[in-house]
């Protein structure tokens, strides 16, 4: 039996002709991009060219680039960047609901000085501006509130957000990491976003690489130091093949964007609808309204995701229970804890995130094994519900 | 006419071997190595065969190593960890040649209140052990020196200048870059190195992979913070396709090192003898005893360096003036300048670096062009010499 890969938030398959486009970069035109050689200088060219399809996916300008290694360091730079620029205002806000790789980066802080205030959210994972505008001081440095959530796929106001953070004279930044490939941003739309994250293996480039938008004129300091390279704002010799991938996956997203929102609208709305009909004492999580088109988090009452997980994994099934950055943790997912999700209805829930490349045979398939698993797992179960 | 690629302490290819090992992890194996189904543990487990691989070459526990996105980072990240971990002192010893990576880090302390001390060296570009012990203080937090050196492939005496850290209580780094893949390193016989850096593409490897070796029971901060990749030690989604890349690149570079220097040798041997048969004036600039086999360093009297860079670049000869870090900056290299070679004698100076892939035959195509590139170089000049 074939794997059916429904956990897309986690990673994804990187796109063939990403590959292809890659594959000349690590052993026929290796060159360092630093080298002034023309050995060197074409690869500094293809590296352009890849800022530039980065930059046209967010509709800004490719200066305002920076290629990262990964969705976390462009996060861990993007704080670091304002605590390095501003070291007199110690307050960051995040929401309640950000990845790790925003949490733990100002839990670090919040150890060396840094008073950090967590924005609530509701039952459907969203928070209240008037909130917002409310715990800003003028000690506050940034906020940094992710576009969309890797959970509940919850779409966030960043529009409304950013424009207050400016109001206040606060940076804002954006963990986009989710949001990049599921959804069109045009960043000449939304002109108070100062700095935003985003991921390469999320929308089918590969893994190892991610970029940083810092919008022009935002003072910047680098988190990695050494050579010269992405105009001395982060060094490190340019991952070529990396860098080069990420260009062709925000090619293949720019141009697909459309038909894929369809597409896997449909496949995610199907998968609810059957769901919704088969399978008893289910509770959406998240906003129905402003949510990513391709997720959906069910909690299955009565059920323990981790066995559900399990189950599913043993007929070739993937999908997830929390973010796989702390998956096997065992603790219920901070997201629905913050939502106000007891833990006992937490623990029983699922993510399924799907891609281009899932097929509504695959959703059919799921949702059969899916209610078979459940209803076993219920009849297992020594509880009642 | 082909590229002849005589700049491999810039970049290497990327061997066939590692290309073909990495390629299913991009578009079929794809799995989150921190998911827990089936699809993802395979990824950790391939994860892990490489740690043990990189653990392998170095002869070192596997636990012991954490990949890094660059050699920068691996770079950053140990000294960053010292000064997390240990902040109470606040001087730092680095030798006056290090790569920016090590430089630029101490400078950015420098200005947030560290005192660095660089260390001298002679006009070998070697320093002297005596005024190592000479300048560490109880203030200091760490001695990092590189293992060799990117510019002349001067090999430094890392084992007795760790013996002299640990003697005096202090942190031992070494920035092993360039020594990784062209010398043997078993850390079982280096007690005192508690961290050290290597990078992928050195060696060739795939570029955007590295990793920092982190000797056990050794206090560390992670740099990243986020998930808990890497055992907590630097967060983001594992680069798997560059991890196994860099696994086999280790793999290969232990079963074949030896052989490698021997071919290498030659080459480089030859190519001195055939300069220095052929053509007049000329310095050979670092250590002639401990030096890499792969590396030659030579000053062309009379000769702008970046002439005779250019006119070989014409006969898609690759080679370098200055490390590719901050080449196209026109200043003269801060490495033969900090060996007391003035900046005429400095900026007439090309590196020649060999790789196993380069070929007798090539070593003789580039003796021939540099003699008539040089000799008219020559003609042209003003100066007498």
């Amino acid at each position: 039996m074939g794997t059916i890969y429904f956990d897309n938030n986690a990673t994804t398959c990187t796109a063939k002709e990403v590959v292809d486009k890659m594959l000349p970069f690590f052993s026929d035109f290796y060159g360092n991009p630093s080298s002034t050689y023309n050995f060197g200088t074409q690869a500094a060219s293809e590296v352009d060219k890849a800022r530039s399809r980065v930059a046209g996916l967010l509709n800004s300008e490719k200066e305002e680039i920076i290629f990262t290694s990964c969705g976390s360091e462009s996060d861990n730079t993007a704080i670091m960047s304002a605590v390095t620029g501003f070291p007199e205002k110690k307050h960051i806000i995040i929401s309640s609901v950000e990845h790790p790789a925003i949490r733990n980066t100002v839990f670090f802080l919040e150890k060396n000085g840094y008073r950090i205030s967590q924005l609530k959210v509701n039952e459907k994972g969203m928070f209240d501006t008037d909130e917002l505008k409310k715990i800003i001081t003028k000690e506050t440095l940034i906020i940094s509130l992710m576009w969309a959530n890797n959970e509940t796929g919850t779409i966030f106001p960043i529009k409304k957000a950013s424009e207050i953070a400016h109001k206040h004279g606060v940076l804002f930044h954006t963990d986009a990491v989710q949001a990049i490939g599921k959804m069109p941003i045009d960043l000449k739309l939304f002109k108070d976003i100062d700095m935003l994250s985003l991921s390469g293996h999320k929308f089918h480039g590969p893994k190892g690489i991610g970029a940083l938008f810092v919008r022009e004129g935002i003072k910047f300091s680098a988190l990695l130091h050494g050579g010269g390279q992405e105009n001395n704002r982060r060094a490190g010799t340019e991952n070529v093949p990396g860098i080069v991938g990420l260009g062709m996956a925000a090619q293949l997203t720019l141009k697909e964007l459309k038909n894929d929102i369809k597409k896997i609208s449909v496949l995610r709305d199907t998968l609810e609808k059957n769901i919704k009909e088969n399978i008893q004492r289910i509770k959406i999580n998240g906003s129905i309204t402003n949510r990513l088109p391709n997720t959906l988090n069910i909690s299955f009452k009565g059920i323990d995701g981790e066995a559900l997980h399990d189950m599913l994994n043993a007929k070739g099934i993937c999908v997830s229970t929390g973010s796989a950055c702390h998956s096997g943790e065992g603790s219920p997912s901070h997201v629905l804890t913050a939502m106000g999700i007891d833990s006992k209805t937490a623990g029983s829930s699922i993510r399924f995130s799907l891609s281009r490349y899932n097929t509504i045979k695959e959703v059919e398939t799921v949702t059969a094994q899916l209610q078979e698993v459940v209803l076993g797992l219920r009849k297992m179960s020594p509880f009642e519900f």
